[in-house]
């Protein structure tokens, strides 16, 4: 068995300049359920999949409201991703405390960014194993961002993290320049046959994936399973067809 | 022998993205004897099986009351169970100190999990090796949590941990759709007959396993052997039969 | 030589769910000298066996007292019986200072567990490897547990640890009918009968074992070598017939 | 595989007296994008490349604004680099706030250097990965350092740093003598012109790459893509002749 | 060569619940000059034997008076009895000054195993590699105590520690009917007949051995080079006859 | 490849009694270029040899003025070095204000020493990787002192370290009895020639190496370019001759 | 290569009973130069060899004044010493400062021994690696002690510790009846026969050995060079036959 001697530390640098335990803590993240999140010019959609394993249990909670005018969807150690979330409210509730609005969401992304950078330069810890899609709304508009282990974040227009979101990424990259001017339910079509493109077998239900938006005028907030079910009658219809221009006339507005 | 180097460390993340001392401490939970659990609208039942290894001794307490309206039943390493147990004491009489009500069950697991997540992530400690069924029933009704080693939880209608539970789950699947509108003697049958099915060996007895609930207008008990009596009776005459109706009729509904 | 790599370490679960260096510790307490405890209604007696290396020294203390209403047997590596004996003093002390009022047994039992169970999830210090026979007396009356290193505690009717301890507890099982309503006397028969039993060779002497107990009306007492000495001649005579009863009637009870 | 018995931690020193992770940590830089800076006798240019890996997304921020009279460009683990760009801005800040004047370069680059050297000899962190070219204006006049991970930092004229820097650096050397007198213009061109040497294929475009200045009477600033095509369609123009001199006379100057 | 893996470490059990390094501390204990101690019902004498390397040295003190009325002999790591020491004088002086009264001998002992049972139990220490002799007097009479580096401690008649202390104790167990009711004189002659019999070779001298005691209205003395030299003289008369009772006689005692 | 057991601890002593990661750490001044310092009875003299890589940069500071009367030169590791200047200057504010007065030469290398002694005895650290060169000036004259990384310091007449800093030394050894009566500008040919003889190839120039003293009624002083070039101008006619008297008498003195 | 397990951790136990690292720190001693020490009824003496490397350096300082009537001499790990001569003038300068006296010299020869033993009871310390020779004079007299790695301190007439040596003490067993009675000059004469006869070549000169002395009325000092040479005078005189008569008369007393 190949014994690499730099990568059982998070304060050791392989001779090659790299972190091998940051990039293990990455590959954690491709182990979780796949997450979708884009925006238009004025809304931010979160979407992942769940897999129960059995009818006896609702699904492991993978979309987390932080602030009114804030959300994230997880993918990777889900108990790390709660951890961040814990830290994020308490950061936007002081800065509400402080300065009597709403934090800004770069100003939070990096905050997050921080703490995980931490993580990966002390010896008694280990970097978080989670991928964050965040996505806010403040007086620069709709933000979209992803939070990665290694302590980086990148600003995005559309993207999909975990196991087999790959096939996500490419339905999210050849129908982009449709996002911008989409209304909300065109983001949530949109986003919905992302998901499926990722599914290896069956097809989406309304108990098998979690919607979130949040954008100008509207607060975060997650579909019911019920005020879900259209959108994924509208997604069965579609196929075949236009997804996002299908849904965008079939399913009813929910605010 | 097989030597995996990335599995003794809980700071050392695997190539593969897996933190193994995690998946190992879940392992305890499997070690453990068999917990059950089960809801209906109106009430939680948890009832766990007894290994006590001569006459000269009760069995080891695996039930512990933690507030009014919530208790845990435990499976893997008890005492790391008791002290999870100690903490969550705790952590109501904190909130009936601070707010003069009764924590909500949910805000409650949460705070066990976030506490069980940071010793997923410390090289001082190692995480718990015990799998907690919170039973609880707050303003949302009755709960019925599994709080994981890895400091996830998942929300169930129905569950069972420990040794042998896949027959208990698979029995508890099997009935799942009479559980909502059971009676509290109905949800005691049902447990009662899930804990028989995992049994490997002889039939359950009074002494051989405990039952408790809480539930509306109820406080969390734990009944006493008298008490318990009956329904191990209704399940002998059940058996063969419908246990779940079977004792719903029989047993004696002690409050 | 076998070597298995995850029982050097207690913050290490081993695949199988185990944390090796717990079991070790209590292999420790196998390694000390049998101690036996058992209980009636009204009274708890603990027994425990010296193994005295020459006439120069009186044995090593075994037995201690905490409180006037409860005392322990240790087995083991008693240095850490009596780190763990002055932890329970100084609670009781405070219980006392507190609440004016003698500590319940279960609580204090529970606080050791509690203590133990630290030691057993920090990778600087190491599980206590005693076993604690603890009896009390509070208001629900004589109280017999085990505390045990692995943090977990058992109550019992009646037990013995230690070295060659099955032979005791064989002998402990098979009478345990007569134990609720056996006079002290007739309990520190059975006790030595026990402690007899256990045994490899020679016989029980006055100066080979100590005795104390606690009671209704009775506050934690060892017995003196003058006083234990009626009960040996009582045991001797009695060999090869009924020990309890025959202890019973024969031993003048000393308060 | 060769292995170095010295190199896994930093408070090791080998037998030649190396630290080999403070090397490895080096090492890091190397992997980084390219970042060029230069200086005039008035202005200091930063310039990187970006690596956007897709239409959705938008680069990783590599340039950072520190104080409006300093700026910095990372190559290498960009996490770490924002890290000490948060030290950074708060040592302004404090300077600011005790002295009422903007802190002097070299005395902040003291600093960070000084920072960076601690975790050079501490054995719980790691050295940091990044290399930091810090463009500041201060009283005596634009400055230019390059920060290393080995907690060293020289200043520069001109200097590139990151992956295939050795192109940039090539082309820096052969025009060293046109920069003390370049105007802002002219020196866009150059860093322009070293960063086109350094890639491997393709070529420049206004979204691949990231220009900032800072000088006599200019604070720091980092040009949109609308204001970077002119430069870029410059560089174009120039591409065979003198880029510099081209750049010169076409970019027109935004202040 | 057999390696032990679990020897190393004072916080790892091996699989046979021992801590092996525990016992190598206590066999230091052996690696030391040896030390002898007996006590009549009046009082209790110290001696130990000097191993001096020359003749330009004084030997290395093994004796220490800790309080009027307690003192010890210590036996292995001399360092570390010495750290005993400061630690008991430290602890008679509070005691002394709380109460206004001498601090009981067990009192004292079990605080000094305390202190050394805390050394086998955190990884960042090492078990103290000395035994100590405590002679000491009290209201309860004349007390001799061994405290043992395991963090055990034994009450003794008569006893003996240290390199080729095992014909020390043999004759300190044939005598050991005469030592209650021996004068002071008597047991001195005891405690230096029995020094001498651990002598490898050559005799014992005025300037080879130490001698202390303590008793009933005896403050802690050590004996000086001329008061030692009637005794043994004493010694050397006596030899080949009873050398107690040949010693009371003869030797003139000093107070 | 040999593997030495003892040398990768800063806390473990070897067999021989040596601590093999000092001796390491000293390598690391080997590593260094070329530093010199040499005094007369009234100045001392710095200097260092640069190794610029490029046109583009100056070099590497290695001459720090520590207070008006003090100086050094640093070899090695000069991150450590500008971490230990940094302390001394401390030092020095501190002393000024507690006492107003220069601190005296020996003082603050004592400090420094001690200060260097302690990361020879703690696992967390590693010892400093730099050799300092102390010149200063106080009541008892010009001092020269040369601090190691083993915590020694050693006071000289002239001293050389570095990279082939043995042909400096041969010279300086030569030359000794011609530096108690030099003048200034002597001692700086002196030094001059020191340097160029530990040159592998090519010569010296103004823009190679740096020079500074500090002396009676002389604050410690770093000449410029401009001021060394006679000096290297004096060297040059020199070589061949008699460099020290030869330069005394061409170059300028400047104060 | 032998290796043996117990010997990298000042913390562990052989099997044997041994610290090998303290061990190995007193091996450092014997890499150490020469030291002799040597007392008469009124005065100490100190004498240490140099070593130096070079005409252009002092040599390293050996001996330091502690208080005024106390000195050491080093040898070993200078750098260890120093930090233990800082801690002893710290705790003589409180010693006045709370008893307005001279520390007593058994008194502070214990601190630095208990100080010496707790190196070697921490992981996270290394044992010292220096041999003391303490030389003092109080109430009771000239004292002389050697202050030993292991944290043990031997009270001498005279003693001699370092590189060979053996030969030294030789030479001081052979004379011992002689320095009762001794002038100081003749105490030096020794101790300078005694260094001369520990030199492995060459011959003893007012530079090459260091000596200092404290006595009855007169403060520690040291002799300067100029001083030092009659005595190596004397030395050279009587070579051959008695050095210590010779040195009687032959040398001034300089006080």
């Amino acid at each position: 068995m190949f014994r690499n001697q730099y990568d059982t530390d998070v304060v050791t640098w392989s001779p090659q300049g790299r972190i091998h335990q940051v990039e293990y803590a990455m590959e954690a993240v491709k182990q979780g359920s796949t997450a979708v999140a884009l925006k238009s010019n004025t809304h931010v959609v979160l979407a992942t999949l769940n897999r129960a394993d059995s009818e006896l249990t609702s699904s492991l909670q993978k979309i987390f409201k932080v602030d009114d005018h804030l959300g994230i969807a997880a993918s990777g150690l889900i108990s790390d991703g709660r951890s961040l979330c814990k830290f994020m409210r308490s950061e936007c509730l002081n800065h509400r405390y402080v300065y009597e609005s709403a934090m800004p969401v770069t100003r939070l992304v990096r905050e997050v960014a921080d703490n995980a950078q931490v993580c990966t330069q002390r010896s008694w810890k280990r970097p978080y194993g989670v991928g964050l899609l965040v996505a806010g709304h403040d007086k620069s508009g709709p933000r979209l961002f992803y939070c990665c282990p290694s302590g980086n974040y990148y600003e995005y227009l559309a993207h999909a993290i975990g196991g087999r979101s790959q096939a996500a990424r490419t339905y999210l990259e050849r129908k982009h320049e449709e996002y911008p001017d989409a209304s909300l339910d065109g983001l949530i079509g949109h986003a919905l046959q992302a998901l499926s493109a990722s599914l290896a077998e069956g097809e989406l239900t309304a108990t098998s994936c979690n919607i979130a938006y949040v954008g100008r005028d509207q607060d975060f907030k997650e579909l019911d399973e019920a005020s879900l079910q259209p959108y994924i009658q509208a997604l069965r219809d579609a196929e075949g067809g236009d997804g996002g221009g299908g849904a965008d006339g079939a399913a009813p507005m929910e605010s």
